[in-house]
């Protein structure tokens, strides 16, 4: 007879729990036999003392195994899928799925609303007038097929585990744990049913890791959880030093990554395309994405067919094609009206940027939630004018708030003026990929 | 506005809490506006992280203060009281209560029950027939004004936030932390009312700690938060190598205390009196309480009124007139019928004991609660033939079960057979007060 104060003790006790102990406690707790205050005991000593590998691919498992898990096998060919740590104007889902759906690869994608300073792929995807994330696995499946990509949301019957332990880390400070986390994470993806994945781990200001370093740590054990279950797998670690792109805001990042498709630019005062950072992160996720499939002989090789796929307006076709499988009319979209910039207060160089302030603004203007019950203004957002490195003069823009609730720009406005640095001298070049993991 | 996530979030990132989040936190969760979950994941991380030392008087002041404080004002001079952290054996409560009061110092006692291997002074004296231990907080004080001591239960209006935190403890694995073990023992002995306490602070193989420096640390920051309520206090670090005494179960305990009071001895077959070191405990306790008070101007004078007291019978009488006062018929007390003995297995010295095994023992005899809602038979108990460094033979008897549920004594047999050892050298002499500390 398993007792859950003795395996809680044990935990905490930093011994290493059996495949057997943890499928105890997680079915239990997600059958209602073990009650929250126990669960958020153990989430604490897990978080203190970590798991061993083997205790984490167990979590994981028993996890994947409380739900269901999606029936791929009528999709003809190789299925990938990515996952972002998260961050600000963090996009690029909606083009590399078309991307590499474009090139032949299936991209059948479970996402998620934004959650605190970060934003999420249904939230953007929904500012599409129509646009539909809850269709049933069936659809998915069907639409998949079809298009070559399909984005929906969480379901109740995948991972539920999963749902009941993260509504309860959020409210007892066990959310930043890499045993907790990788096993949630893993948990949805192979539960998707598909055969790769590739990971964007984000490090920085608006990242959870705050360095490259910890972020490859992470990235590690998530490899090494995907690689017990005989996934491919490839990570990026990623700067979220700066934010991503020309925008952060939902319907401001869909209209980025439309623009991006159409190959057009956004060309700042220095001649620079302020979609360059977007589309480069995209193509060389879509490459890696395309790669793991074995559908090329080398990543450069790739590289090549992900951005043949962009230049082309394949990849803008299968969007358009996806957006009408799922209701979405993209000649609807409501564009903010309302505007207010935010100043350099003096000249020298963009040295640095608060990302996750600048997500806070975003939540500030509805654009993000702070709570998982709030909703969003799909108009509202910020535009960004500058990236570390650039020289400023007193005076120039930095950003641009926008939305149609100008009651909101001016706690905004205070927030983003405290979100970036000016210095004198040059700072060193923004890195956008630090390293790739396999 | 406090948000009970963050103050969690705080302590987990090892920062100090203010008094009033402490106060908010405790005071919200005992008013039940705070969920279980979210105290037990604070309860983990204080395990993992600590407290400072005015965290620890913070805590333990907002659980004194979550209840009644008993007014002690009428009872005219010194109070004082001892604490046990817990023992096999340690029934010292019963004698140093009477021999103190008999010296003139009043002893208003608020005991706890038996959990685990450790036994529990309400437990002991409820094996006297009659003996009522749920006193109202008014007869408490009269008694202790008349007869000089009274000895109760907690009442459910002392420290009702303890009570509850306790609960949740004993299942979340969280019992072992010193700032929680501190603030549930200063919480309950400062709404006494008392004016000094004495501490025995117990280590070796049947205490909570393993090392008398454990042990030291503990009494160290008890000894901080007694002061910080201006209480006078003493801590006297004693071992728990081996069970202290002759006897351990209730009824047994009873009779033990009675013969030391009665002058009377139990000489072994070496001659040596098996109640020895159950005697000098008691007394060198009461030394400390009664020096403490200020009556005496040394501790060897507090020493030498305590002893007379034991050796006049005047602790006696007071003992009796206790009795009497709470209903108990010490004529009536119920022996065991029932025996066996247990063997040592090869010739050789007592080396060492596994004191909790010996707990444990008593507890498969009923005479310890597994759980607290267990009830005890009073009658059932161990016998203790012999002690560290003494020479045995293949044969000798080293314990004697006793008991009238004698379908229990094969268990208990075997589980004692376990808990002592014999080793051909003779093992170094047992200290049975290591240090005191100030």
């Amino acid at each position: 007879m398993l007792l859950p104060a003795e395996i809680i003790k044990k935990k905490r006790n930093n011994l290493v729990l059996t495949s057997e102990e943890i499928e105890f406690f997680i079915n239990s707790y997600t059958q209602g036999k073990i009650p929250d205050y126990q669960m958020s005991a153990l989430l604490m000593a897990i978080y203190f003392n970590g798991m061993s590998p083997e205790e984490s691919v167990a979590l994981t498992s028993t996890m994947l195994h409380s739900g269901i898990t999606v029936d791929t096998s009528s999709i003809p060919g190789f299925k990938v899928d990515k996952h972002s740590t998260g961050g600000v104007g963090d996009k690029t889902s909606l083009i590399l799925g078309p991307v590499v759906a474009a090139a032949g690869v299936y991209v059948p994608m479970i996402s998620g609303r934004g959650l605190g300073h970060t934003g999420g792929t249904l939230d953007k995807l929904e500012s599409i007038p129509g646009f539909n994330t809850q269709q049933s696995l069936e659809k998915f499946i069907e639409i998949t097929k079809k298009i070559g990509t399909c984005f929906i949301g969480q379901t109740k019957d995948i991972c539920p585990a999963d749902k009941k332990i993260y509504a309860l880390r959020d409210v007892t400070a066990t959310v930043e744990s890499f045993p907790l986390i990788c096993a949630s994470i893993m948990s949805k993806k192979i539960a998707e049913g598909i055969d790769g994945l590739v990971l964007d781990v984000k490090y920085g200001t608006g990242a959870f890791m705050k360095s490259a370093h910890d972020a490859e740590l992470l990235a590690k054990d998530l490899i090494h959880i995907a690689k017990s279950y005989g996934k491919k797998i490839t990570a990026l670690i990623t700067s979220m030093n700066q934010p991503l792109g020309r925008y952060a805001g939902n319907v401001l990042e869909v209209v980025e990554c439309v623009e991006i498709m159409q190959n057009k630019t956004s060309l700042d005062r220095f001649g620079r395309d302020l979609y360059e950072d977007t589309r480069e992160l995209s193509l060389q996720l879509s490459a890696h994405m395309i790669h793991l499939s074995g559908k090329t002989n080398s990543l450069e090789e790739a590289y090549t067919l992900a951005k043949e796929m962009l230049v082309s307006g394949k990849a803008l076709e299968v969007f358009k094609k996806m957006c009408r499988e799922q209701g979405g009319d993209l000649n609807g979209l409501v564009l903010p009206k309302q505007k207010r910039d935010v100043l350099a207060p003096k000249s020298g160089y963009i040295s640095s940027f608060n990302v996750e302030k600048v997500g806070i603004a975003g939540i500030l203007l509805h654009a993000g939630r702070r709570k998982a019950e709030d909703t969003v203004n799909p108009t509202s957002g910020i535009e960004f004018h500058v990236k570390i490195g650039d020289q400023v003069k007193e005076g120039d823009v930095i950003y641009t708030i926008l939305g149609d609730e100008p009651e909101l720009f001016d706690n905004a406005h205070k927030t983003l003026t405290e979100s970036f640095e000016i210095h004198l001298q040059k700072p060193a070049d923004h890195v956008l990929i630090e390293n790739i993991i396999t």
